[in-house]
């Protein structure tokens, strides 16, 4: 996948911070380092992580090869691989790919939405247009998502005139209210990168609604990503407020949505309310009491300072048989608040990543 | 289930850290203060948490009964109760159950293992015989399995004779090697318990020798927790050695141990060790380089300096078909090491617990 500007733009991006971290995240932020970039590289299959030096070398191969056909500086192009760990990339076949790239390329984010699939099940592209500015993003994501800062591939461009400082700020806002609070299965990938490209050959805009549509197109690409987790049957969102401060907040509403019974209770459509309790009070925080903690479930009070409520069983398993369920959680401490995107736990999941392989 | 001793005992226990622990627990906490106990009164099913003032009342109640059919004192009886979150016990009925109960008790752990199972594939009994002294520990646990000190029901008795700070010491070196280093899908219960109670019928014993007794019935009785979990289909043991710390070499394990992708990869006996990487640096530790990476896989040299070795797929294929799997990985940085103990993760896991309810 080869996504170009005509124009250089000013970039920002964000990286995973997993600690063996790809080749192509190695080579990527010394090529972001300087706030621009013209093109980005991508792959599909194997993740260029566990390569050692060879794997360093391919990723500066993709840049420079791209580099070459579009004839721009090499770094300017930022290199992603996404897939399986631990092998080399086929870059004999990546290299010709690239041949006469620039005669191919045309202006449907669908096709690179494609392109940068694995498990996805279906490409997942996000488009706004406000007062004169054009903003598309793109992203891939399914599995292995448990972000620490970016999670997963998601490349946005926009036509805006917007410096790269300011894209940094903006990007960071928008990853960490969305991409971030993100998680389908709490493993962290090695090689995910969020990248923001604007070419200034709209106009200028101002911050704030620059970081409004930012922060939508964000919003949607996580909500599809939610939708395309791997076996995920049903959306879960969990909002924590009243706490201490939004990290706690953050934290709490991340175990909820990775909780292995809290997401098998979704699926399951059985209203085991308690296991929210369990969810919650299990990052042991020791100034959490029970007595505060009011849960609603799609809006019904099922608990309430600490006590289940009694609700006839069939209206919690009708609200628990929709295909979003949204649990808002009162830990009753302060302002904090925080809200986490994730997915039930299927027998699908497991039979694809027990079967996912190189093989 | 109710154990009872007929002599007093020196007494130690470490609860769950759950920021909501049940009113088992706070009783509990209580009445070992002093370090004596004489009985454990326990209940399965219903774990009496999130049930307010009411709840506590119905824990000191199972005491009291205990107590007056015992003729012993009410502190000196510690509660138990598992299952699930956010109902009253049915207090009547174990009040009931608890009448003439004194002469109902026999010699049995077995018949006491039996009683306090949930989920549970089969009762869990160890006893050791050392220099006339003898220890019988009974555990219960199979799912909800993260624990932050003790983590399911686990009741050690002894005839040593040996002082409750002795045995406060023993039981946290223990426990910390065995019980809280086992994890079945990272939630965490709200109920549990590990209790150690010695009553000096027979001889002092040293405490060495008393803390080898020990570890080997924790040991037992965690491996029997591993093989009893909830779907499981294989036992999967991580070893971390060469980390800065104990302390990260604990993380590090946990990581591993915990990981959706590396649980359902040995599942589905698919050598992907790739996954291992991802599930060791997800950490994001920023000391962790991955060329002083090196993993074996049931002896198999399967990564050294962070490059995957070549095997024949037949190989590594056959070796993840066993019935245990042991991941050793050596991360290169000092001396600290540690031990977790895990399971796969199954459709049988999603069944069960997409399932499992009150109802």
């Amino acid at each position: 996948m080869l996504l170009y500007s005509e124009q250089p733009c000013e970039a920002a991006a964000m990286f995973t911070k997993h600690s063996y971290c790809g080749a192509c995240v190695q080579v990527g932020k010394k090529h972001i380092a300087d706030g621009r970039l013209q093109a980005i590289v991508a792959v599909s299959g194997i993740a260029n992580v566990a390569t050692g030096d060879t794997g360093v070398t391919h990723a500066m191969m993709m840049c420079n090869t791209a580099a070459t056909e579009l004839g721009i500086s090499q770094q300017d192009v930022l290199p992603s691989a996404t897939g399986i760990i631990g092998y080399q990339l086929p870059i004999e076949k990546i290299v010709d790919g690239l041949r006469d790239v620039k005669s191919q390329l045309d202006g449907d984010p669908m096709a690179a939405a494609r392109a940068i699939m694995t498990t996805d099940k279906f490409p997942k592209v996000a488009c706004r247009q406000f007062d004169g500015v054009t903003m598309t993003g793109i992203a891939k994501g399914a599995g292995m998502i448990e972000p620490n800062m970016a999670t997963m591939l998601v490349y946005i461009l926009t036509d805006a005139k917007i410096p790269s400082s300011v894209l940094k700020t903006c990007l960071h806002n928008s990853v960490h209210k969305t991409f971030n609070m993100l998680s389908i299965d709490s493993d962290t990938s090695t090689s995910d990168t969020a990248v923001l490209m604007a070419n200034g050959c709209s106009k200028a805009i101002g911050e704030s609604t620059f970081q409004r549509m930012l922060d939508d197109i964000c919003l949607e690409l996580t909500t599809m990503m939610q939708k395309s987790a791997e076996g995920a049957t049903k959306l879960l969102t969990v909002q924590i407020n009243g706490a201490i401060t939004d990290l706690l907040a953050k934290q709490v509403a991340k175990s909820v949505v990775n909780s292995p019974l809290v997401k098998t209770m979704v699926y399951g459509c059985d209203p085991n309310v308690g296991r929210l309790i369990m969810a919650i009070g299990k990052i042991c925080d020791p100034t959490l009491r029970i007595e505060d903690l009011s849960i609603c479930l799609n809006g019904h009070d099922v608990i309430t300072h600490g006590l289940i409520n009694e609700f006839p069983d069939e209206v919690l398993r009708k609200e628990m048989a929709r295909e979003s369920i949204l649990i808002e959680a009162s830990i009753g401490q302060g302002i904090g608040s925080a809200r986490a995107f994730g997915c039930d736990l299927t027998e699908g999941y497991i039979e694809e990543n027990a079967a996912y392989s190189s093989s």
